[in-house]
């Protein structure tokens, strides 16, 4: 059974003080722990109730440590997790490149995990497997972000930078939606490039503005003064995959 | 100045027994209050620090009652909110009806305050303006719903009814996504009618599905499972003002 040292190790990585100074994080829930270990993520912990490990594949199951459904509850952030946590490497922040007819995502400071969750597993959806994020975005890595990416998270890489610098040069197109720009349903997105997507109450920073090379507008047919950011986010790739 | 006890009942309408009770529900934030205000809603109280409340018409400011930013925080659920609360009458649950070509929302379980709220923010961006809802569907007066549709609360209306008996016998189309359905990029929407959204998990429920007349399905490019509801919603509807 898990012991109580292993319980407050895992509870203390909801901080990210904690993950930082491990370099490791939580995955929470079964759906989310299978598809960890089925992806290059590095596992350092598997925990599970006696049915979970009962069906993991052997090699996963010699190391994993039985703990009541209790005890799982309290490990993570989410009450609903009752059968699964395993604790992670993080992966180290490597500059991501575009490739030629590529698109990526640019998180300029999006502050909500259950937004950045909802990106990240749209973007999966969607193809998309490429985020650069300012260093103001929330982190990655945290409870919340990784468990609404619905395992998403091991599928889509992020980098985090100074938008600016990173962006100031590039060679490929950079798009950005505000109120003047060219109706999504008309703007031809073939080639590629960067979509900056802004942060939930101010938008796209002036500094990230001056770079992008392409305005587009989702067209408004009511009276709503705004889209949350992980749906302007949704809407703009479905209409990138029906031109691009 | 705000009185304990109207903190209190301020307070109390968090929970959705007390909004019943008193037919009353709590708008949190200025954007929020303002909108309020210009709408059909009746309020009841408005609450706002000094500053808020000197901006307002005569006639609001007249019976505005002040309160400092601790107890405006205080007040609501939501700690951001530093500069009004008010307090507004709950509408009668009306049944609502399809007009010829138009759109409504049906939501079979929507569980996720957050998620309720951003359906409701992107419908009235879509011009939207009709919602058929579960009776299982969380509470539209609930704090977290209200704050998270940005104002678009006053001119969405929603309906809480038994869907199967709601549904059955309609003349209208019910539009419902599923894997195996025509692809939204092709579908033709024109002509208008129901569109329904799963719950968060276990999707259309099956006393629906058998009422839908249309499957449609997102089109997936990469390899996330699912997406949320609220994107979902949020794709389709876009699909729907390009062809409907």
């Amino acid at each position: 059974m898990i012991s109580k040292a292993n319980i407050k190790f895992i509870k203390s990585l909801q901080i990210k003080k904690y993950r930082k100074q491990e370099q490791c994080f939580v995955v929470e829930g079964s759906k989310s722990v299978l598809e960890l270990l089925a992806s290059d993520f590095e596992p350092t912990m598997i925990v599970g109730t006696k049915e979970f490990i009962s069906e993991l594949p052997k090699a996963y199951a010699a190391q994993a440590i039985e703990a009541g459904v209790k005890d799982l509850g309290d490990m993570g952030e989410f009450q609903t997790n009752d059968s699964a946590v395993a604790v992670a490497r993080m992966k180290a922040n490597k500059r991501i490149d575009l490739d030629a007819n590529e698109f990526a995502l640019v998180l300029d400071d999006i502050r909500d995990p259950g937004n950045l969750g909802t990106i990240i597993r749209t973007a999966d959806w969607y193809g998309i497997n490429k985020i650069i994020a300012s260093e103001e975005t929330v982190d990655f890595y945290s409870n919340k972000v990784i468990t609404s990416t619905m395992g998403s998270f091991t599928r889509v890489k992020i980098f985090y930078t100074n938008l600016e610098e990173y962006l100031k040069g590039t060679k490929h197109r950079v798009m950005g939606a505000f109120l003047n720009g060219v109706n999504v349903h008309q703007f031809d997105f073939k080639g590629g490039g960067y979509l900056v997507i802004g942060n939930e109450s101010k938008g796209i920073s002036e500094s990230v503005e001056k770079l992008v090379t392409n305005r587009i507008t989702i067209p408004r047919y009511g009276k709503a003064e705004s889209l949350n950011a992980a749906i302007a986010n949704a809407i703009i790739c479905d209409n990138i995959r029906r031109s691009g």
